[in-house]
């Protein structure tokens, strides 16, 4: 088992990753201070887990409070779905939260635990790959708006983190390649080197080999630990972990959440990402081909799906990074490096909505 | 004018108490930082003021979000109503909130701006005497569930509070002595010297004495801020706050929100609060029927209206302060001191309440 240790001040936490922690019942309780635990969870995740975890809790009073699967879910009635659960079994602060699921999840029983009461303890245990390298670090919750994701949330960190390798084997290849998104990120934005490793053993990830998963898992966590602890309220460098979100958000708004994966929609961004970046001359061809191939090799759509212009642009101008009316976007400077800028001719930006 | 600085690190902000600041363009605008404007008001009170202050703001872009007059949309509606126009005006983390009116207006736009895009900046003007002495200071933001009062929020501070004097001369009586409830009880809870001017001030202030209001809402919001700066989170202290509280949320709650005014409700959950402390002997006679006597000259109710046990039971049971499925109260130990304690005999509140 691995601990990173996420350095926030008085808001630091543990993440613990290993084989098998689903059923460590010392490593899942030990940070619970309360009485009672609300689970939340989701359709599909709870018929693997639930029952497991309920009887690991059996000190506690446990209540659940299970929400439907997918990203167009990730919404208010799920949320208030748990107040409900919450208050119909008179929780109060005496309550932890444990969110059982992917990224959807994590980020709605974040959300309810920062909400609940004005803030009640909560504990992640994100059971996709990409929550696992996502939402793990960050804080960040919330749930979509019918006019844009991730709309209504809050800065709200976890008690702790506990990522069990075990939970990948029932992700289907859809999921890791999703995960692995992400996990391509933090090498295109952070550390080259990393990215290299990535290049060497996309295969052995894909196969699900845990040696390389444990280290990757790791070292996505540690990078988005490193940026979000200079920045936790995304005033400035913490942006770049946007890389190929600006451009993903548009993606998932306009088909509908939940036709493309959240982790796909990121890969093809950073595919459209890379293209602006080659047109400012901050990638050569070459880098370029590198980001392209290694995102195709992961099993993530390279090529922009069909949308209309005005529905894309609107779509990326209702980014959170975006002031006075300028649209920003996370570009490379090279392979591992990254900033945020508006500082490119927006015919550029339009081309490449436009092909 | 008055300035009292509320001190809580890097979220300190002040508090401007003065006649005809609403006019006041300096003092409005000084602690905005953002290009946008969202307004949040109600149908009652943006009818006296928003055009005027509207005029002020010609330098910014002004939106505005009206939500309906009533605690009992103090809700989900109308918060999504503050999301849905930030967003259908292509609002970002470059807009800041301004809160015109009572506190469902200024707990509802401060819980939007606490949760829009994880938190943007606002400002509260408060429009009735309870706001000015009870919103303005504290961060408690927040809407109402259907199972329970100010059950989803967030502590989030304000940049500045603009509290004009001039205000008050549009409230009806009932909204006056709503707002005393609050001024008594931080001299029930604080200082007995306080309580004391109230008892030879309190027509005075009935009559809207522009000289005495100034002096009770700087000393209301200076005593809150004491206690608040000692306990943000509200982990112990800072439940003294709550004196009648307990009573009047479940008062509130069974009756349905909107029938008894807020501070009609605390009014008389103090008396309530009395008598309890009264049968522990921690109050006397006389000071009980000082409590009474003030809170009565207040225009206050000082009889608890007529609701089933079960029900008032049940709605005590949803108390924030609750741990361990114990009731928690904030009891008075003489005039000017308060703890909050369950170390009373259950039998003694059953007495109370069945009576």
């Amino acid at each position: 088992m691995k601990i990173l240790n996420v350095d926030l001040g008085d808001r630091s936490y543990p993440i613990y990753i290993g084989i098998g922690l689903l059923k460590d019942k010392k490593i899942i309780t030990s940070h619970i201070k309360t009485k009672t635990i609300c689970i939340v969870s989701n359709t599909t995740v709870s018929k693997l887990y639930l029952e497991n975890l309920k009887n690991l809790l059996d000190d506690y009073q446990v209540v659940e409070a299970i929400i439907a699967d997918g990203e167009e879910f990730k919404n208010y009635d799920s949320l208030n779905h748990i107040y409900t659960t919450l208050l119909e079994n008179q929780c109060n602060r005496d309550t932890t939260i444990l969110a059982l699921g992917g990224g959807v999840v994590g980020d709605i029983a974040g959300y309810a635990a920062a909400s609940f009461l004005r803030g009640i303890p909560f504990i992640q245990i994100p059971t996709t790959l990409l929550a696992q390298v996502d939402s793990s670090v960050g804080g960040k919750t919330g749930i979509n708006h019918l006019l844009g994701k991730n709309m209504v949330g809050a800065f709200y960190q976890p008690q702790s983190v506990v990522i069990d390798l075990n939970v990948l084997n029932t992700l289907d290849k859809r999921q890791i390649a999703a995960g692995l998104a992400e996990v391509i990120k933090y090498g295109l934005i952070w550390d080259k080197g990393f990215f290299e490793y990535l290049e060497q053993n996309i295969d052995n990830l894909k196969q699900l080999e845990f040696e390389h998963l444990e280290h990757v898992i790791y070292r996505s966590c540690e990078i988005k630990a490193k940026v979000v602890s200079e920045d936790e309220k995304e005033s400035g460098i913490r942006a770049i972990l946007n890389l190929g979100h600006t451009f993903g958000h548009a993606i998932e708004n306009c088909l509908g959440y939940g036709h493309w994966l959240h982790g796909e929609a990121v890969g093809c961004g950073m595919v459209l990402a890379a293209k602006m970046s080659l047109a400012q001359g901050w990638l050569n061809e070459s880098e370029f081909d590198q980001v392209k191939n290694l995102i195709s090799r992961a099993n993530l759509p390279i090529e922009k799906p069909d949308i209309p212009y005005e529905d894309f642009i609107g779509a990326m101008r209702l980014d959170k990074k975006n002031k006075d009316k300028e649209i920003y976007l996370v570009l490379q400077q090279g392979i591992g490096k990254a900033i945020v800028t508006n500082n490119y001719p927006s015919s550029e930006l339009d081309n490449i909505i436009k092909n």
